[in-house]
């Protein structure tokens, strides 16, 4: 048995620059390399937006889990509790609808710290009753525990998705038509009011937060919901995208995962893009280009996901879906063709865990 | 919409005193008991060691979840981070092997401070990988991302147990035995002599940590085991325990769980609880009762069950299955029989999480 007592390992300059280098994505890549598959029932494992269990002849379940942790994801200071605990629902749930896949349970861990009372808990539970109620899932499990500072919050879902009707991050082709349900780089917006109110806040409690005329990005912030009814609608007219993501991270970042993914490249136009007044307003205020802000923004969780030419007439007459550009062969390069007519090279600049 | 910003809610002290009274269990039952039921395939939710899912026309599939916080759950002072990775692992499985279930997948969702390195991160991996060979498990999915103080890992895990072979907290009958799969208070006692040399090394980092002796108590508590064997050896006796825990919190805290779920009470006798000499050895130097320490240490993630009386003879002839008493009706009130002969009431004084 090795030493217990051991003093913590000196930081290793290289190493430490390696975990900013790598990002989020990469260093769980790095992490999980040599995992090897032991279990028949592991269809799908780490590297979509959920895993998929085979539990039966016709059906899959898939699987997705998410931290959300105070400080890094949220900010007490204006997140209300009860959207805190319906958006840590949601954004998993969207997860799973990427997939194609209805969810059925979730779990809650809840970590956190004594400064909160009882409370605050019931409000993060009423919200996550709420989430539960509006997209028909039972609460199965979790627990809660203190922690020494700061809350933190990890909500698994599941649920069933038929094997015929998945939709991976793989399986775009070219010519495919490329579509997101709705418009992008709100949250963002939602979010630079609420850091701006904070700051005025700090400086003078007194004065009211100025939130007129942001209801819609601060709603799109604090209270996004799940594409539940985009999923059936899929369903009711027989639609089966090729690949299917949800935005969380941005626009950019997304059309390169399934371009990896579907060994295809992706061509997509600015003036396409979906974009509200109110997230343009903000963007001009904020001196933030619109464009930028539906690219990188994230935590819009629409889906983006591409289509057989063949739906083209169904979705132009589709109120809220929105055809952005369409795939091309992967010798192409990814890239936004601007109002401009420049072509400008896709770069995931999203928001990563580090 | 609700004004975002908002001060922080003024502590009630009738609430905050709540939390603490209510302990972890109470407040579990407290924020869900509104939570209704809407999936068909929600076969068991909360308030057992898993939740249940329908899958298919024979099988559950069981999902069971842990929070791991530093500071509350672990000290990394003295745990090593690759032992943390497979603790964390392990406590789950014991929980899906608790369920009689095989436990096929797991999630692993990590939070950690920048004071980590790579090297740090990988270690935990690298546990977390082993436990994955060791038990047969394959890793689906899970994050890693920052949190701005500590480390917090979240484990998800899931398995297949066939309908007719589950076992649940409740099912105990009269007049089952009740037993245990091995020896009770190690971990608890391991982790009190690293409290000590973690206590003597502050003082004085030039001293060597004084472990000799402690090897067995020390592996209890650093890197426990969950018990894979015997639920295999269930099978291929035919046995099907009438029902069955893991002991996480304690074999006192465990024991008023069978008998709450059961609706039927326990009488145990202190003189057939197994402890090892290692766990003796440390109670006398630490004075320590060491039947408290097995009633209350909590953490030996032994499996805890009960067995209809046919089963007496093999379970007797049995190396390292322990008859420690057995099930009586719900009104003669759960007691310990002590080695004078009186009749203590069992108390849950387990660990609780606040």
């Amino acid at each position: 048995m090795r030493l217990p007592l051991f003093p913590m390992r000196e930081q290793k300059d290289a190493k430490k620059k390696l975990i900013e280098d790598l990002g989020e994505f990469a260093l769980i890549d790095h992490l999980t390399q040599g995992f090897l598959k032991q279990n028949d029932s592991t269809y799908l494992g780490v590297g979509d937006d959920a895993a998929l269990i085979d539990i039966n002849p016709s059906e899959y379940l898939a699987f997705t889990t998410d931290h959300l942790v105070e400080g890094i994801h949220f900010d007490v200071t204006y997140v209300p509790l009860k959207h805190l605990g319906y958006k840590a629902v949601v954004v998993n749930l969207s997860d799973l609808y990427s997939m194609n896949a209805i969810p059925e349970q979730i779990s809650v861990s809840l970590a956190i710290s004594s400064k909160y009372t009882l409370e605050a808990i019931e409000a993060i539970y009423d919200g996550v009753y709420e989430a539960c109620q509006r997209y028909g899932v039972d609460l199965i499990g979790g627990d809660t525990t203190s922690s020494q500072i700061g809350m933190m919050i990890n909500v698994a879902a599941m649920g069933r998705v038929k094997k015929n009707q998945v939709t991976r991050r793989s399986g775009a082709k070219e010519h495919d038509l490329i579509c997101v349900s709705g418009d992008l780089g709100a949250a963002y917006m939602g979010l630079q009011v609420l850091e701006r109110e904070k700051a005025v806040f700090k400086d003078n409690p007194d004065i009211q937060p100025d939130l007129a005329g942001y209801e819609y990005i601060l709603e799109r912030q604090l209270k996004p919901e799940a594409r539940k009814d985009l999923i059936s609608w899929f369903s009711t007219e027989n639609i089966l995208p090729t690949s299917m993501i949800d935005i969380s991270d941005g626009l950019a970042s997304e059309l390169l995962h399934l371009a990896k993914n579907s060994k295809v490249n992706c061509r997509v136009y600015e003036e396409k893009i979906p974009i509200d007044p109110q997230t343009v307003g903000a963007a001009e205020t904020f001196q933030i280009n619109q464009t930028t802000a539906a690219l990188n923004g994230g935590e819009d969780y629409e889906l983006l996901f591409t289509l057989d030419q063949k739906h083209f007439d169904k979705i132009r007459e589709t109120e809220g879906i929105y055809i952005i550009g369409h795939v091309v062969d992967s010798t192409e390069g990814n890239y936004l063709i601007t109002n401009s007519e420049s072509a400008v090279p896709l770069k995931a600049q999203g928001w990563t865990a580090f």
